[in-house]
């Protein structure tokens, strides 16, 4: 039999989908489940974007430019003044997701063993991307105890080796929910310019922002230009997940002819999903006003139920719709399993991510989960509930 | 300033690429331009596909499967069923166009190193996914002289390397238009189990086949089994390009749960152009009889045109909707832009591909240009006589 290549051997599972199995047995054997565990929202996307869908006129679907409709670009670089930040379409590639983006910029800027600093815990599908270019991820520890800040300007400045091309930061950030004040970015910022590596934002929850903070992106740093690369996407926003359009914006040409090669290469990023995306930008603000309302409300409900159960630490997310909680057990991996085949209240059940997943640091996070809050307060109060009393008779 | 990586200054910017501004500025000069130069389509896309976009009742746009829809695998199998070729939805993955199957592939079966040996001259993106995942690519020459034939087994015998780890064909060929036969196909298959390679077969063009010919697939070798792995999309059988679905096909386990950790990675294909292409599977046969039929007639109209300019060669293409086309020049780079630039006959012009780019060896193809038959016969014609006026006064 041929082999397939170490790199494919390499590349981690979902770490979602080890427990995929056991939840289709669960639903099979009639347990109703409230999945807490992946960051597909339950908002209905804007009509806006689904009515142009209904009634484009195509009759031949083609190929778009690679770098996306130039129609797409413009309007989404306006998208992008109104939000006090300054680029023009020629700084946006458009891609399919902001996964696509992360693969190709990492194929751009870094090559095999070539090493990118993240604060961690972070998505997970960064170890993905950095394992299937290669490239290794030097993680910079942050910690629920101090509600997983930023780590120093020093504490990074100690992980930049020679090898070092890239800090990637996602804000705000998932799994944490943490948000990064603009002098933290700031001070990054000047950390990478000082040892000219590129900075690299995720910013797919950057409409996600509770609490009246604002949120600081470094597309907004004036002096880090040729530096910085942001990731965006439409998923998380108009909760158009399947969708598939994001975007990378940069102002460093270099970096955008590179990343084009790449985009040429698989021709074109979806049509109808331009389309989609294309008309989401005029949805109206009271759309972001009432979603940003029920996630509000939905954490505040989630954070207080969690903190009324004892022995756990939940950190309080400043945005996006995740937080990590830390429970008084020893591996979540087997305690999100165990919820599934062996516990129930009245037929109910919860599915969560085990936290292990979002940190390269080995046996780091063993005794965390990862909760999104993309379901109803009433379901989120009958979750905790849930997983409240699951840990009473729970035993590792 | 922070630097791109040595894969990004490696990776071939697209041959026609290059031409795109003078074509631009062209049309701004008032020129009419009849592209040969890509494979778009002008056949509308069936109207089953597009209603059943514009009946969608989504609410909320979600991902998919990462290895698409259940629902549309099983549909999927069954068109294959149809089609004498055994396979069931577990043994197909759902990408995001034939491109993103055959980077996940490459990445999944091969090393930075590793070699696959492919048929040339070939679909100049080959070269890109072999550069993005730093695999050589070692061409198995076929010649414009004996009508692009597959070399003979002994050929591609002697081209196998200790680091060779698959073979790769098109069939139907693009750019040759070349179509390999049963037994070519298995004399392949035993070549493969013996040195215990992989053989792909991009099989994008399968339903495009003229002159009563029929296609053998790879999955229909019986003893290939799991060497054997097929690409496939949506893009050209329903003219659906800008849908983005394509497909990855194999028996072998390991390569789909390989395949299927970078395929979790960037979460899911596009949703409504799964919609489109479940409903695409719906096309009446009596589409497929026009489309052929109006490709052939082109086909031949193009072939009895050009074979009437001096000093010419073309090879007579059995399938898809290409062919390559020796001229009397040196370099079909200069003469390409300078169709655009500085010739036309009352207005009008040819944008073609120049052939170098679907060859990895060295100087070989500048002779030659790759014409796209996707344009009404009346515009053939028209097109042809532009080339064979070009050529009496062109000099190099
Ligand atoms: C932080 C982060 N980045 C990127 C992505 C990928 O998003 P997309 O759907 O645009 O590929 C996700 C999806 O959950 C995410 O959470
Ligand atoms: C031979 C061949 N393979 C793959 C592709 C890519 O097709 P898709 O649109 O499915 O990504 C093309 C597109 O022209 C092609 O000609």
């Amino acid at each position: 039999m041929p082999t397939i290549s170490k790199k494919g051997h390499q590349m981690p599972a979902s770490p979602i989908r080890k427990l995929v199995p056991y939840a289709e047995q669960a639903v099979k054997n009639g347990k109703h489940i409230y999945y807490l565990n992946i960051g597909q929202p339950d908002i209905k996307t804007p009509e806006v974007a689904l009515n142009a869908v209904k009634q484009n006129d195509i009759d031949i679907l083609s190929y778009s430019r690679s770098e996306g409709s130039e129609e797409y670009r413009v309007k989404l670089a306006n998208y992008y003044k109104n939000h006090d930040i300054p680029i023009t379409h020629e700084d946006i590639i458009v891609t399919t997701g902001a996964s696509e983006a992360l693969l190709f910029l990492f194929s751009s800027i870094m090559d095999p063993d070539d090493e990118v600093i993240i604060s961690e815990p972070f998505y997970a599908n960064y170890i993905a991307f950095s394992t299937a270019s290669g490239v290794k991820v030097v993680p910079a520890i942050c910690n629920i105890d101090d509600n997983f800040a930023l780590p120093s300007v020093e504490t990074f400045e100690k992980l930049i080796s020679p090898k070092t091309k890239a800090i990637l930061i996602c804000n705000p950030g998932n799994p944490t929910g943490s948000l990064y004040s603009k002098e933290e970015i700031q001070q990054l910022a000047n950390l990478a310019i000082k040892h000219d590596l590129f900075l690299v934002a995720d910013e797919v929850y950057r409409e996600f922002i509770y609490d009246g903070d604002t949120h600081y992106s470094i597309m907004q740093v004036e002096n880090l230009k040729e530096h910085a690369v942001m990731i965006d996407s439409v998923s998380k926003r108009y909760s158009m997940c399947g969708a598939r359009i994001g975007c990378l914006v940069s102002k460093n040409k270099l970096v955008m002819q590179t990343v084009l090669k790449f985009a040429q290469a698989r021709l074109s990023p979806p049509t109808y999903a331009q389309i989609a995306s294309e008309a989401a930008l005029d949805t109206p603000q009271s759309y972001f006003d009432e979603v940003i309302h029920e996630y509000v409300e939905r954490r505040n409900i989630l954070i207080s139920e969690l903190q009324k159960i004892e022995g756990i630490k939940v950190a309080k997310p400043k945005g996006a719709f995740y937080c990590i909680v830390e429970l008084p057990i020893k591996n979540s991996d087997h305690f999100a399993q165990w919820l599934l085949e062996k516990f129930d209240i009245n037929g109910e059940t919860i599915m969560v991510a085990p936290a292990n997943g979002f940190y390269s640091t080995p046996h780091v996070g063993l005794n965390q989960i990862r909760i999104a809050y993309v379901l109803n307060k009433e379901s989120l109060i009958k979750a905790v509930h849930i997983l409240k009393e699951a840990l009473k008779i729970y035993k590792d």
